[in-house]
């Protein structure tokens, strides 16, 4: 199997990540930040050593501000949610995943208002567009660092500086380029960062990370035991405490903690360099190959390792199936939950065949790519 | 190391849990639901696997009605916050634990009234009291199936038989009691259920399920990527992608649905009686012991495998501190994130030790802990 959808989730995984996740779930797979016994303890440190390690990452000062949730969405939901009220005003852009689109037109019946600025036909944003929708009542702005469906990059650093200007706050959805692509909060003003653990930081699903900025005001959406402040009836105010209700993944967390290490250790440079490589090789392979529409910027300086596609008119979905059964390659079809980006790019009825790159593939996983894709296309001629 | 935190979180699990969780992370560790290919496709089936043993365990009739979650905290948030609005009622009681009670006290802002229904110092409820209690406008009673800090039991089926009788909805928490107490939602009326994954389900962490019952209007508290009507910017109505946003935790959901199979297999009466019989035990010992004081019904038809004391007035951290360090026993100690049910225990300013047994555990642990605590107590007098 030439695994092609790491745009998806991550896989494999380094070893050292399942290990430890097996590690924790047979060793000390107790309950952390509530019992004060040695496996307890044990499950506790695992988890504030991956917020230090998410810190070293991300440049993130306290790793009392990272937050753990269940996946990126959670991530999102809980800011855009908890930071908006009535009378607020969001912008955002035309090339987000449905898991940014749908909480903020949800918060349109609670009289959240949003503009959702238009990228161009390969999905690039001109941000001065998101400069010129801002409005006296703009609170929040929200992008992705890169389109999950053609990988085009958003200059996050120069929309930061804008938000930062204006007194708005930032919030990155990192899900394609967190682990790939260097973020440093600081540096670039970046006050919100979601980002899901299972893809480019290459921890175990079930794990999501949020980082919000001191001082910022999101409230919480759920309540529960936080094993902290036990005697009250409302939620603490403490952070990571405020948004962490419940028992966590610490299996998942424990995972995700040896992904970040290995990430740490092998330098995030070498991993994208190795990812921009082969994305860059993809490219140029497709270019030689008749009837085949590439969609986005295709140029790595602008593209993260995502890839999308169609043969001619036909089914993206037929191609992703034809690519799986006969070739072995798995990729995925359709609209990847993100409908305006379709709209953006022009593919909202034919969906696109998308190639999701990751740290583990090789050249030769490419070349049979390409030399299956030149095999669907002659005969489809 | 003799662990008895059960009530924070089985451990250890049966052997396949471990082993089912590595082998989805390393061998179809894809994205459920979404792309078509192979691995994407073993992943989507092993969850639809664990919501059909979830049926079989609960006698759910539709698979689709158990929505995954992130932990009981998250199930409960959500049937709590998305079925109750301003002028609703809703009706619970004083052992509950802070997932039920700072979600319940979290509405009293936005106009949702509530009553507590006191249970008296065992922490036994008489549920002639949620009957009394109940008014026109309530829509909702959420009850615990036993306290998770004392162990008593609720009559969960008198309570679904007087709810159904009233035309009111029913939430069960059962975070103490799923996979060792039998839960017949549809013999015992009951309306929604919120457990854990990994308690007595015997899962991983980063596990929660929710069981709707067809025909409850219950809002979405998330909105993101489904995999399903990608092409709309609202959330889809379809059960159960309208709750389950993201990627859900597949080698959580995998392992779960081994702890699943195992408790089928092995059945619940052969679990439910080795918890009682050690339960009955170690209350027994514990009635021997000079200086003990324990907390709520002593009987095992009325607890379940949870028991809370205390040593006259000694400091509970201070006894599980010593038990960890000196005897190598895992116990939780203070208020186990329920303030009301301490209060309703008179334990609100000590706090308890408390012993949570588990499947795993055996009578000889039970003698380690009776002697260890004899030889506490013979230092303090």
């Amino acid at each position: 199997m030439i695994y092609l959808d790491n745009a998806a989730t991550t896989f494999p995984k380094p070893e050292s990540v399942y290990s430890e996740a097996l590690n924790c779930m047979k060793n000390y797979g107790a309950n952390p930040g509530r019992s004060g016994h040695k496996l307890a303890l044990a499950a506790g440190r695992v988890i504030y050593e991956t917020r230090e390690n998410l810190c070293k990452l991300f440049n993130i000062p306290n790793p009392m501000n990272i937050i753990f949730t269940y996946n990126a969405t959670d991530s999102l939901n809980l800011v855009i949610k908890g930071f908006l009220n009535s009378g607020d005003h969001v912008i955002t852009t035309s090339i987000e995943h449905n898991s940014v689109i749908r909480p903020i037109k949800s918060l349109e019946k609670i009289g959240v208002e949003n503009t959702i600025v238009k990228c161009d036909e390969n999905g690039i944003l001109n941000v001065d567009d998101i400069k010129k929708a801002i409005k006296p009542n703009t609170k929040l702005i929200v992008t992705t660092h890169a389109s999950n469906v053609c990988g085009a990059i958003v200059d996050i650093e120069s929309i930061g500086k804008i938000a930062r200007e204006m007194g708005i706050a930032y919030l990155v959805d990192g899900a394609q380029t967190a682990g790939v692509y260097d973020i440093d909060v600081q540096k670039m003003n970046i006050d919100m960062l979601a980002a899901p653990g299972h893809k480019g930081l290459m921890g175990p699903q079930g794990t999501g990370i949020l980082y919000i900025r001191e001082g910022l005001n999101v409230k919480h959406l759920k309540e529960g035991g936080t094993g902290s402040k036990s005697e009250e009836l409302t939620q603490p105010e403490i952070l990571p405490d405020r948004y962490e209700s419940g028992t966590p993944n610490t299996p998942g967390i424990a995972g995700l903690n040896e992904g970040i290490k290995f990430i740490l250790k092998e330098g995030i440079d070498k991993i994208r360099k190795h990812e921009e490589e082969l994305t860059d090789y993809l490219i140029n392979g497709l270019k030689e190959i008749d009837m085949i529409k590439i969609y986005g910027p295709k140029d790595i300086k602008k593209q993260c390792a995502v890839v999308s596609i169609n043969i001619s008119n036909e089914d993206s979905s037929e191609i992703s199936y034809i690519l799986d059964s006969v070739f072995n390659i798995a990729t995925r079809s359709g609209l990847h939950c993100a409908p305006l980006a379709h709209k953006t790019l022009g593919t909202f009825e034919q969906g696109t065949v998308r190639f999701g790159i990751g740290y583990f593939n090789t050249k030769n996983d490419i070349d049979k790519v390409l030399e299956a894709l030149k095999i669907i296309v002659s005969q489809i001629k």
